[in-house]
């Protein structure tokens, strides 16, 4: 299923779907799928059912999909620019950051990729799967940058970057769930500067790891 | 809201009760609590409408709160003894293996604590909050362990028992997300290898920690 606007839509109608998009998004972060209906939707859009059905032919599935990607956008931006290199501790330390200040000026909402696959595998496997595919992306820009890292020597020919980036990505995964649980960033931020410190763990013993 | 089984209940309805509160573990353990409807519940567990409602007179939320003390007693069982200790680096070994057995032998269910958590926090506050008070319990039993490591001097004087719980917690929440995600154990696995290496870390230089 695609997810991208529609190419039909005008410029006013692409306009419109990425509002209820929006608003949708916000609805979904505060309530979750099973808790937002398209009721719900149409009355914080304004929107009737008939223009919903118009902007979102297949439904609350592709409402929700199209939601994850306005979201995983957002996640992305957030991380940026450190995400598209972290082959330095200094990138590393800086997107520690970027993700805290992101998170923590909403901290009661958690991961909205991740609750989303949290929620989606049982109900809609199909959407679950698109999600967990953003996840996928994701990760893979923590691997790529160990794995640059490794060839640089900054991490030892032994390091696995494909292990270790799963191990950082559960620890803003986990850390975003307790974050949303105990509403406080501590669970975070405690979370990512362990996951750094395995990471440092496994800088060559004659190039070790800059602490911060 | 008390979720022990009430007192005016029988020897046979307290089994029948339990029974009902099993089967509907399991439905929202795959389905999760929005997909999971009070009819789906009486239909898994051929009971009429008036005994589940003589069974759970709190309706969805008091079922969904025996279902998360029965789930957390499962997970704390998984976990024990080790997680009664966690005094030394081979109980802390001993408590990963535990915890990868028995979520690697139901890799595609993630955490139904953390699961039920992240559903419920937007649906039910009040019942989120009672789960994550479980959680609380959980957590705690780790920082507790890792108070006694620091008084023996496995952990430096200067290390945070608190903040180092809240880190290991967190891979075992992000971990099993992602195990869920990625119908795979590695992630849980990998977020676990990591969060020991964090804790391993902490040890003394004079007494540094065990490697496995």
């Amino acid at each position: 299923m695609t997810t991208a606007t529609p190419a039909r839509l005008t410029a006013k109608g692409a306009a419109t779907r990425a509002r209820i998009v929006a608003t949708a998004a916000d609805l979904v972060l505060a309530r979750g799928v099973g808790g937002t209906s398209l009721d719900d939707v149409r009355a914080g859009t304004l929107t009737s059912k008939s223009q919903l059905f118009h902007y979102f032919p297949g439904g609350k599935s592709e409402l929700v999909l199209a939601i994850a990607d306005l979201q995983m956008e957002r996640v992305l931006r957030a991380q940026r620019p450190f995400l598209d290199t972290l082959d330095t501790w200094a990138a590393w330390d800086g997107w520690r950051d970027a993700l805290v200040a992101y998170y923590g000026s909403q901290p009661h909402w958690g991961c909205p990729i991740g609750t989303l696959v949290s929620e989606l595998v049982g109900t809609d496997p199909a959407a679950a799967a698109e999600v967990v595919g953003h996840m996928d992306r994701w990760r893979g820009l923590l691997r790529d940058g160990l794995g640059r890292m490794r060839e640089s020597g900054l991490l030892r020919a032994d390091a696995d970057p494909g292990r270790l980036a799963l191990a950082v990505f559960a620890a803003v995964q986990g850390g975003l769930l307790l974050t949303q649980a105990m509403r406080s960033i501590e669970p975070l931020t405690a979370a990512l500067d362990a996951a750094l410190t395995a990471l440092r763990a496994a800088a060559p013993a004659r190039h070790p790891a800059v602490l911060r």
